[in-house]
């Protein structure tokens, strides 16, 4: 398998799928769609959608009965970014190589791009029987499991801690609460969504929650090394911003070599956890190497 | 009746299922909680969440039952005052007489308690089922009603065409769209989730939209009237605020005696939309009375 080209095509249905659920960027008020459609079609790997439904197939559920979650937590993602990049945040002016919402429609707009942008998500999830492939219980259930993971004791929770933390000494502790909570809650969501929806029993979805808090790890680590050794125009904003900005990184925390080695260990987590599954988690087995192996 | 009585009473009853549904303030990490129960708890007459609980007993529901719902509205209303008063958008220094939330948390902070308010509001809506007296599909449409209301085609896009119209001159059809988005939509929201979590007909849901949408106009209208005449220490915001940032207002677009008789005549046809409901409805129109006369 070619993960990468395998990757590719996934996104590209995931982006024919956001182009259908997002407002026409002519609908009324205009700049507001605009500046949605901006920051979600800015690129990006479309990894936690794609990650929706390679957890659906493994465990023989739909792909296509799960795209509109799918792309209602790469919205939400995306919410998470344009906050993320306000002045009164990270304050950067770029992100994946182009100018940030705020930077394009101004610091008003993005703000309520973004709520705009996160509140799309909830309608989606809420809309999910619609297409009369999802049960209401199981729609109920991932907004919950959903508005969990973004929420205080999740992304934004993250957020938080990273930053008041960024001007003080990180401690280990610290340094995986930011971590787990600011992307990990969203990939654990992100598998969890696929396997809910599909009917996963107890014991898989376990072992799949256990996989994407190993994946969510590994892609974190690896973030925090490319940041620091990675090429400015492959990750597309600036090399070092992080050790700029003070914020908390496992190399800084750890070392390079024991950095690698924990992305190293946590990958072997991943794939230890989808042992009680066949072919069908293929892709979620090579998700692991892309991953550990990307260099932006 | 004694409307502020009666008013005041079921607000207690809602700010005690606020302080319950809310995260403690002390839980980590502590600030964007204190933040959030800041903006909550820093006063408001609760009128939306009222009317959840009046529209589920107009049409014999129970208000109990409803009361988490009721609460959801109020935190995703309180999530839009904390963004509207950022800075970059409104960048107001007092809200109900208070310090707003980035002048007390910061901006980043203040950004983040709103994102997180939202979240929660959706958490709730989502999680109404356990209480064993909503049903799950109820619960999902009133999410997704919710939603539609404080998106690009409600809340967000009334303050969007605010926003961008404040410097040029407005005529009737932008005012009419900014008070039916900015206020209306979350008013109409309120009064059909009641309704529909009660399990209202489609009649009495049509009867009740209807008393919403003219409730809501009479609220907008009132609220520019009191702008321009109010006095600044009752209302908590300085007077002539909207005039100062050129806020569209019905007096600066109608003259004050045409603002009024449009109030009036918006109370009126509050209390036609009632005619098919007899006493269960009895604090619905103390309420038009209510919205009609209040001076702060």
């Amino acid at each position: 398998m070619d993960v990468k080209k395998e990757l590719a095509r996934r996104a590209e249905i995931v982006n024919a799928a956001l182009d259908k659920l997002l407002p026409d960027a002519r609908a009324y008020p205009p700049v507001i769609h605009e500046a949605m459609r901006y920051s979600v079609f800015a690129g990006g790997k479309r990894l936690r959608p794609v990650l929706v439904l390679a957890s659906a197939e493994a465990v023989r559920g739909s792909a296509e009965a799960v795209l509109p979650a799918a792309c209602a937590i790469e919205i939400l993602h995306t919410y998470s970014l344009i906050h993320d990049d306000l002045p009164a945040m990270d304050d950067d002016d770029l992100r994946r190589g182009k100018p940030t919402c705020h930077k394009v429609y101004g610091e008003a707009v993005a703000i309520l791009a973004g709520d705009a942008l996160l509140t799309t998500a909830f309608a989606i999830l809420a809309g999910l029987p619609q297409s009369g492939r999802v049960t209401p219980e199981r729609a109920l259930q991932v907004t919950a499991e959903v508005a969990a993971a973004a929420g205080t004791n999740g992304l934004i929770g993250g957020q938080v801690v990273d930053l008041i933390s960024s001007a003080a000494d990180i401690d280990a502790q610290v340094l995986q609460y930011i971590h787990t909570h600011k992307t990990g809650a969203l990939y654990r969501a992100a598998v969890r969504t696929g396997a809910i929806l599909s009917g996963a029993g107890a014991e898989q979805l376990q072992a799949l929650t256990l996989y994407a808090e190993n994946l969510g790890l590994a892609f974190q680590i690896v973030d925090d090394i490319l940041d620091v050794a990675g090429d400015e125009r492959m990750l597309g904003k600036p090399v070092g911003s992080d050790a700029k900005n003070k914020k908390a990184t496992y190399p800084a925390l750890y070392g390079m070599a024991a950095a690698r080695e924990k992305a190293r260990q946590a990958g072997e987590g991943a794939l230890a956890a989808l042992q009680g599954f066949g072919d069908e988690a293929a892709f979620l087995r090579e998700l692991v190497n892309f991953v550990l192996t990307r260099e932006h």
